[in-house]
């Protein structure tokens, strides 16, 4: 789809199909949108895990208490991992979530491209999930997002409600 | 452009013709793309700046310690409201980062798309930068990139170097 129509027409998708998994060459096409993401220093600071098993699904979607989620045939976890990030000299600041964000981001919208539901979701618990997925504390775990297709005749929200362009930029 | 060749075509540009500004149509068409973006519940906690006049742009230039950063027209740099953005109660985790990386990757890949260069830039130094925009502690500055049309013959970078899918996702 063209990048102008596909930013314009994205919606956070609340409603999945549980009984049409997305086809695996589908799902690489997607993540392979994150793997292509441009990251500080080229660092590439990022891991994903992407969840169908029905056990280990039915464990993450507990850590996320929204009814809507059960139906998700998908769950994708990103992780940052911080030491392996770039560290700015001046203050520290270190760019995994940024990059994590970055990658994330392509990935969320090469999902909208296949015409794939997505919702980027952060209110899970992160205790809970860490250990659901049982991982290491290099790799922190940052949004989560199911895969999948609209439930038929799911209503998508119309307005995005979003703040005016001349309220978030300043022309200097 | 279509969206997955968008994503594997767009590059780092380092190379800015500085006698040829971006018209400004096309920057607030640019801008648009972080406008639409999504954020955690929608708080849109972010702040462009977009710097072209010639005084300011020389100051913000002094920030980043490039060459190659001297010829750009427009820099664009964008902020964080740690206030407004989400919070997570169960572990006091703050969304504002990962918010304004979205919007910013919208944009870069918006600028893409209209065949205006960017590139990520972090390595400013964030103690002169502050100076230099007079901007209150509400606001963090997080990546910042030129904007502008590559110079004539500059010859992009052919290979993006990045880790293998295989390497980045494990299927669960």
């Amino acid at each position: 789809m063209d990048y102008t129509e596909l930013i314009i027409t994205r919606r956070s998708i609340r409603s999945y199909d549980p009984d049409r998994p997305v086809p695996e060459a589908v799902l690489r096409k997607i993540l392979e949108a994150g793997r292509l993401a441009p990251s500080a220093h080229n660092n590439q600071p990022w891991k994903f895990y992407l969840v169908s098993s029905p056990l280990l699904l039915e464990k993450i979607k507990m850590c996320y208490k929204r009814e809507w989620i059960r139906d998700a045939p998908h769950i994708l976890i990103s992780a940052g991992l911080r030491r392996e990030a770039w560290t700015r000299d001046y203050d520290g600041y270190n760019s995994m979530e940024t990059d994590v964000a970055i990658a994330m981001t392509q990935i969320i919208l090469a999902a909208a491209n296949e015409g794939v539901g997505t919702c980027w979701v952060m209110a899970y618990n992160p205790f809970e999930l860490k250990e659901a997925l049982d991982i290491d504390d290099n790799h922190q775990l940052l949004a989560i997002t199911p895969l999948g297709y609209p439930k038929a005749g799911y209503q998508v929200p119309v307005e995005k409600g979003r703040k005016l362009l001349d309220e978030i930029v300043e022309f200097l």
